[in-house]
């Protein structure tokens, strides 16, 4: 069998896979990187880049329909729609394996699998073996969907998030399970479509991994969209009503209930995927499906590292592109290295939210004597010229240090107005630090700057009592 | 006559005015302020508030028959757009006026006019004379245009912005003179509402405080929206020409030529505004037009403070604001207090443009050691998501110390980015502060942490030589 030997080996093309071997390889390391299905992984193909693709097109239907100076009928190509995603995905994921290459990095299309702590066999793309000898190993294989006990996904009545990204088919009435970040931005993405959308999710609230403030504000602009919203429900069984639907059985606080939708969104849960790798070959054990790591993303077995998705949740590319960039560091020698605590979580949904940080109750829970600033977008310029009159942005500070703890968003751009707070957070810039900065105006970045203000009962814009 | 008396009389409502006001208000001084126009000044009235207002609504034209899935004819409501406008700027003035109210500024209509350094004569809104008298003085009058020796607005023909943003009619073609930030923000508005548009700029170049590489890619995407572009040249001459056009002379390198086109709009330059005051009263002289101030801008004399436009260039409501800020909390006794010297520069046109700190040129200039890092939005995934391959991030940083100098900004929402880059400068956050915070995937807030790891050849998402 042919063997090739390299100084790291990456196993999986998603953000964090191709980010480790870029940096790795323009770091002077000999580094292959295995994918055995497209570059760029969950997020390019199938999560957030066609995702935001639909969210930007489709958000131009109801800003036109709703236009208070445009007047005409439009017609809507879904069919161009699908074709500017396709195009959108492909150009990424040849930007991403162009620069690989220029990068230095072997790219190999294939399942790759340990037959020891450093040795892999793979098939390459005529199946032939070869063996890959390697001085270091990341895991970056990425997570699965996970249904759980309900109804799984069948591609033609009951969709995947694979089957809703390919705009098969508008139905008149989609159930969309799972309230979290996809079933809200597919919820939207539907919507938008015209699509009768009803939101089932078993959890009490909404995205119920925000601040509960935020999430019931969330459920009233999903309600203010006329996406129906059952939350403390779920969705047990799902079977064909003979004609063209489906019909569901929701169960819920007031018991049980039928109804007949057209297509069922079962957004599921992810789990890290190892699948094929052979685990057992490198000594690598998951505990409770995953694979432990250091703060430095090194596994149980010496130069074995666990990254992204793979390493458990949360399941963000962004996460895994830092991890990326931390396990290179570490393997190559920064022992002291570890990935940052600031994670910004953003949902791309009408409206966008993003948080990062401790929640006033966590905060609270851990000790802190706490300060909010709170400002809302009413009293915000720019979101006047856009017509935009909802949403917040909220500061939990520690009364005493002045430290920013936490920083919640919702409305216009949230999802990049975030980054002004993971950036002051992860440098320990005070509530003072944005006070005393200049936030041109008018823009979207100066909510973030009178909830500064506000954490001393000082924003301009807005009554303070 | 009546007296009033008060600790704070703030002279001007604008944006300048209301903060230092509000502020004063709030930390519990008795505070007046006096307006002879609309509250809100020209930020609200005449400016940033109803510009960028009308931008956001026509962008939507070029969007909508560029669509790459919506199909059909729409009609424009032009007078719907005007409406919207002034239904933003009606709203935006009574929210402050009941900001003001709440937080207990005395607000007065008139003009005010010193007579003595701490007493100033105000008539009424019924005409009857009222004499103010204060301990602390702040004058937030702003600025007017000034069309230096050439055609003056008259109106008709030749508009002036205030003309321009009345939409009265949208020419065919309109001369715009001065490509600054007025007037590549009123060519894109124009533009998008069908106007065949010529920029004449005196200087070489577009934009012409922006850093030359931005300038020149900025012409470049303004001859891409086929607007016709002439630096170096000046509108000398404009008159009737006997129909309804206007025939125009332009003095350029290649001598002069006439042109014929429907209107001409004159962006003029802007200069303090102490019109009525009396400043002489208060033993108050400009110098060259401008009235001096400290660093916590009082002025020669004791307890006198000009704040805003009135106290020269930039002409930008956030220098305002934070002049507002600075000059309440210097007569509030902190001596040391400053207002920022991180004066972000914005252009909101189409693409929009950003700048804060120094050029790369003038870095060098100043004895630095620079090191810069650039990124392209074409590598941007979440530009990508939207359509986008334009634009551009560049820092400019010192090599050995790793303080940011400089960043530079063109591309989609390049006027919301821009704060990130001035909180971090304010804060005096590294470069490496930079690299290590986790930006979101995918949004457009990426390209400013790829710049920065583009300082050390570290980007992930584009080619690094």
């Amino acid at each position: 069998m042919n063997t090739k030997s390299c100084e790291l080996l990456v196993l999986g093309g998603g953000p964090g896979g191709y980010t480790a071997a870029i940096r790795a390889a323009r770091k002077g390391l000999k580094t292959i990187l295995v994918e055995k299905g497209h570059l760029g992984g969950t997020c390019l193909n199938r999560g957030c880049v066609p995702t935001k693709t639909l969210i930007e097109d489709t958000q131009m239907i109801p800003a036109v329909s709703t236009s208070h100076f445009l007047r005409g009928d439009m017609k809507i190509g879904v069919s161009r729609i699908v074709e500017r995603k396709k195009a959108v995905v492909e150009g990424s994921r040849q930007w991403v394996r162009s620069i690989l290459k220029g990068s230095g990095v072997t790219f190999m299309e294939g399942q790759a699998s340990f037959v020891s702590p450093k040795e892999l066999a793979v098939r390459d793309t005529d199946g032939n073996p070869i063996k890959l000898s390697a001085s270091k190993v990341i895991i970056a294989t990425g997570a699965v969907e996970d249904y759980g006990a309900g109804p799984k996904p069948d591609g033609n009545l009951i969709w995947s998030t694979d089957d809703a990204l390919s705009l098969k088919t508008v139905p008149r009435r989609l159930a969309v399970v799972g309230a979290g970040n996809r079933g809200v931005e597919f919820a939207s993405i539907y919507r938008n479509l015209g699509a009768g959308v009803l939101l089932v999710e078993k959890n009490r609230r909404v995205l119920p991994h925000l601040d509960p403030e935020f999430s019931d504000r969330y459920k009233k602009a999903l309600l203010g969209h006329k996406i129906k919203v059952l939350t403390g429900t779920t969705l047990s069984s799902a079977q064909p009503d003979g004609k063209s639907g489906v019909t569901v059985v929701l169960e819920g606080k007031q018991g049980s209930q039928e109804i007949v939708v057209d297509r069922v969104l079962q957004t599921g849960h992810r789990r890290p995927h190892y699948e094929g790798l052979n685990l057992d070959a490198a000594g690598l054990v998951p505990d409770n499906g995953m694979l432990a790591h250091s703060d430095g993303l090194e596994t149980a077995v010496e130069g074995i590292y666990v990254i992204g998705d793979a390493a458990g949740p949360p399941y963000y590319a962004h996460k895994a592109i830092s991890h990326g960039i931390a396990a290179v560091d570490h393997l190559m020698g920064d022992n002291s290295v570890k990935p940052s605590p600031f994670m910004p979580h953003c949902i791309w949904g009408n409206p966008e939210v993003a948080a990062v940080g401790l929640t006033e109750d966590e905060a609270i829970d851990q000790g802190h004597e706490v300060k909010t600033g709170e400002f809302h977008f009413v009293g915000n310029g720019r979101a006047g010229t856009m017509g935009i009159d909802q949403g917040l942005v909220l500061i939990v500070s520690d009364a005493e240090s002045r430290e920013v703890l936490g920083v919640h968003m919702m409305g216009p751009h949230a999802t990049e107005l975030i980054s002004l707070a993971t950036l002051a957070m992860e440098n320990h810039i005070p509530v003072d630090g944005i006070k005393k900065a200049i936030f041109a105006h008018p823009t979207l970045s100066e909510t973030f700057f009178e909830a500064a203000l506000a954490v001393d009962g000082e924003a301009i814009h807005l009554m303070m009592d």
